[in-house]
C-alpha cells in the first residue's frame, strides 16, 4: 500500500533511477509487510529547485554500484592485476584475514598468502549490500578452490567477505574462511 | 536534494514511521551522493485508500526490526533457552556452521559444538542489514570467547554470522569464525 | 499504473471518501486499459486550503448518491406515496413516456397510466450512472409486470428509465418499454 | 475545491490526457457539490515508475473511446456495411430488440429487421456514458425516421441504446423503442 | 494556475497556516499573471518528518507578525511607556530620523524629539510588509498631528517609517517625514 | 523543514522559476522560524492542467520584476528622458512630493522641481518589495545629491520612494526626503 515519490533534479540516468526505485521499494518493504503488488515507487523530476538558499541546476552524482566496485576489485585480485586492484582502494584501507591479520597493502597480502597456499579462487554465491548512509558494505559469500602449499588441490571451502565501500572507493575489507577447518582434516 | 514523500494508511506507530523515514534516507543515499542535509523524507497518511478495487481501511503490519529478532535469538541461546530461541525460527530453519557442517535444530546444534569447545560467549561489534524485499539479511560480527576442551580458555577470536530473516522468523544461520585457526596454533 | 491523489479539505465521512476513490477509479480506467492491481487512488486531507483570495475552513457538501435518490423516488411511485415521491422532484421535473407523451405532474402520470394497464411493477436488472458534472444521469433497466386493462397478466416486459439528477433532485425521467409490442401480440 | 493530482507515465497523447483531466474533474463533481472553478485536476508525468517489482517504461494503453466506437459502428449499420459494422463486435455480442429478441449476428439482425419496417434511419439525441472500470456504457437515445412495410413513411418516433464497450469492442446492444407504440396507431 | 503544496510538521496554530498560504498566494500572484481564482495553495501535515539525519517531532515556532510588533512598539511610544517599547528592540536597535540623525536609545530619542516639538501624534495610513527571509521590513505612512514647540498645531504632515524585524524584534527604524517642510512654511 | 512544492503549466523560463522559488522561499521563512538549510521549494511542471472547465495549454505571463520596472522608470527620470519615463506609468499615475505635492504629469514634476533645486541625482541604497498579490509596492530609499537653486551644492540627503506597480505599470510614487531639513540649515 505504500505510495513513494522520490523528487530530483533531471539528469539522472535511466540505470540510476531504476536503481533508486528498485532500492527503495526494497527498504519499505523491509520495514512493512506489503506485497510487491501493493508498493509503488516513482520519481518525479523537478523543473526546478531551490534549498538551502541555493538554486541546484543539476542532482549530485551517482554512487557507482558498491558490489559492482567490490567485484571489480575481486576481479583484479583473482587477475594479479594489482595495480587495477589498487585503484578501488581508498588510502585510509585495511584488511582483516583469518586470524585476525590485519594488513594495509595488497603487497603485504600477496605475501601473507604465500604462507597458506599455492593458489586460490574464489567462487561467489550471493552480493548483498548493507545500505548505511554514508557508506554501503558489501557481503559477498560463497567457496574457495586452488591448492595447498604441499600440492594437494582443495575446493568448496566456505568464505565470506565483508566489505565496505565510501565514496566509491573500498575502505575495509574483513575476510572468514574455513581454510583452517581443513587444513587440519 | 532527494524529497521523498511515502503515502501510508493512518496507523503506524512512532517506532516504525521513523524506522521507516531513516532506511529510505540511507537507501537514497546509497544510490546518490547527496549529504544528509540535502535529503528530505517525510510520511503523509491518506484518508482513504484504494487499489485493486479494494479500499483499504489500515496499512498491513509493520515487520519486527531484523537485527532485533536476531538479537533476542542470540541471547536466548546464549542464555541457554533453547525454548525461547526456538520461537524465532522458521520451520524450515537450517544453519551452516564452519566446516560446512549443516544443522537443522538446536538440539543438533548443542550436540555439535561440544564436540568443539566447553563453552563461549560471543561479543558483538556491530550489526548489519541487508534490505532485500521479502527478506532481510542481518550480517553480525565480533569476538568470540570462552574455554576449549581441555580447559584452556580463548577470547578475541573472530567470527561473523549470516542470519536470514523472513516475516519476522528465522530461516537460515551461516557462521564462520577463526576457531580453527587458533585451535591449530 | 495511475496514481490518483485528490486533495480534500477535512470533514467528509468515510461512505462519501469510499465513492470517491471508487468513481474516480473506474473513470480512470475507462480512459486507459490499467488493471486494478496498478490503479492507486487515494485522497489526502489538508490542513488548510486557499482558492480565489478565500481559505475555506470546510468543503462543499456531498452530493447525494444518484441511483438513490431514483430507487427512492422509484419505491416511492411503487407504494403510490404520491408526496413523497413529489420530494425527489425538481420544481422543473417533466417526463416523457412511450409513444412521447410528455407530463409535469405525477398526478397526470396515474391518470395517464391508466388508459395503459390496471397495476405495474417494476424490477431492477441494473442502475448505471453516467457523471457529468452538473447533473448524474441515471439509467435503470429490468422488466415489467402487472395486468392489462382487461385483467390479463403480463410479466417480463422490457423497459428502460433515463433520470437526470441535478443538486440531488430529479429533473426529467425518459421511459421506454416494451408495452406496446406485447399489446399487440 | 478538490484538487486532482494524476500521475502517469510519459507518452500519452493529448487528447488522452485532456479526456483523463475532463473525466475526472466530471467524476469529483459527481460526488461533491464543487463547482467547475474550484475543481482542479492535473497530470504528472513520472520519470521512473515501479510497482509489482517491475519498472515500467510506458503505461497501458489508452482506450478508444467508448461512444465514438459505438458512433463508427452506428454509423456503419446505417450505410449497410455489415463487414465494417462487424469489426466494432466482439465474439460474444449479442443484441436484444423490442420484444426480447435476442440476436447474435448482424446477419439475422437485417433478417429481422425486415420483418419490421422497409427502412429505417436513427437521428442521435445524446450519447451518454457509463464509466464503470472493465466496461464502458453507452447510452445513446434520439428518433428513428423511415417507411413501414407497407411503404408509409414515419418519423420522430423515440428510441434508446444502451451498447457495452469493452476493450474497444461492443459485447451487447439493447435497444428499445416507440415503433409499437405507432405501428398499433 | 498555480497550485502550492505545503508540507509542514503539525502543530501550526490555525493563524499561522491561514498567514502562511495567504502569503505565499500573494507571492505566487507577484510572479506571475495569475488571478485568485486561478490561485490554489494549501498545508499537508505530515505524519513524519526527517532532514539532516534528524526526525523532527515538531516544527520551528512561528514568527511574530512583523506589522503587529511594529504596531505594538508604536503604540508604546505613544503612549510613552519605554520599557513595554523598549521590550520590542534589538539589543542592536538603531534609529535614523530626518537630517540623518541617528539614535541608539529610546531617552535619545525623547530628547532629540523636545527640541522638534511639543506634542506627536502619529495617524497611520497603511503598514506593509516586505519578506526578505532573515528579516521582515515593515513600512508604515500616514500622518503626523501635534504641538509645534511654540504651541501653534499642526497635523496633516506626511511620514514614513522603515522598520527591520528580526526574529521578533525591531533592528532598525528609518523616520522621513515632511516636519521641516512645514516648519519652514 | 517546510517542502513546498508548485505545479505549474509549463513554459515559464529559468529566470521566472528561480524568483518563483526564492521569493516563495523567502515569504515562507517571514511565517516561520525555518532556516534556509531547512528550506525548500521546488517546482513541477503539469502535463496537462484542468480547472474551471477548461484545458489550459500554458501558464499565465509572467509579470516583469517590478523593482526592475522601478529601476528602468528612475533611470529615464535621471535621463531626463520623460518619453521613456512615460512608458511605465499607469494612465492613473499619481504622486505625492514633500509638503504634501500632488502631481499627475512628469511635466508638472519637471516645473514643480525646478522650484525646489537646480539639479538632483539620487542614489539608490536599496530596493524592496511588499509581495500584495495585484499591486507589488516597491520602496527604494538612499540618498540625494545636487545643487540647490542658489548654485550651493548639496549631497547625503536621505530620501525614499514608495512606489506601486500593477500589470508592470506604475500607478503611484509618493517621495519623502530630507531636502527641507537641510534647505532650513
Amino acid at each position: 500500500m505504500p505510495v513513494v515519490s522520490i523528487t530530483l533534479l533531471p539528469g539522472y540516468d535511466t540505470a540510476t533511477q531504476h536503481r533508486m526505485v528498485n532500492r527503495v521499494a526494497q527498504t519499505v518493504r523491509s520495514v512493512i509487510a506489503t506485497p510487491e503488488a501493493g508498493t509503488t515507487v516513482f520519481i518525479q523530476e523537478v523543473s526546478t529547485y531551490r534549498r538551502d538558499a541555493k538554486v541546484f541546476s543539476e542532482g549530485r552524482a551517482a554512487h557507482p554500484v558498491a558490489s559492482e566496485v567490490v567485484q571489480a576489485f575481486l576481479q583484479a585480485m583473482q587477475e594479479r592485476d594489482l595495480k587495477k586492484a589498487q585503484s578501488f582502494l581508498h588510502t585510509d584501507f585495511r584488511m582483516c584475514f583469518p586470524g585476525g591479520v590485519i594488513l594495509h597493502t595488497l603487497a603485504e597480502l600477496t605475501t601473507w598468502a604465500q604462507s597458506r597456499y599455492a593458489t586460490i579462487r574464489k567462487q561467489y554465491d550471493q552480493f548483498e549490500e548493507s545500505w548505511q548512509g554514508d557508506a554501503t558494505v558489501v557481503f559477498c559469500h560463497g567457496t574457495l578452490a586452488g591448492t595447498w602449499l604441499n600440492g594437494q588441490p582443495f575446493q568448496g571451502i566456505r568464505f565470506i567477505d565483508r566489505i565496505q565501500v565510501q565514496d566509491g572507493l573500498i575502505t575495509r575489507q574483513d575476510v572468514w574462511n574455513d581454510l583452517a577447518e581443513h587444513r587440519q582434516a
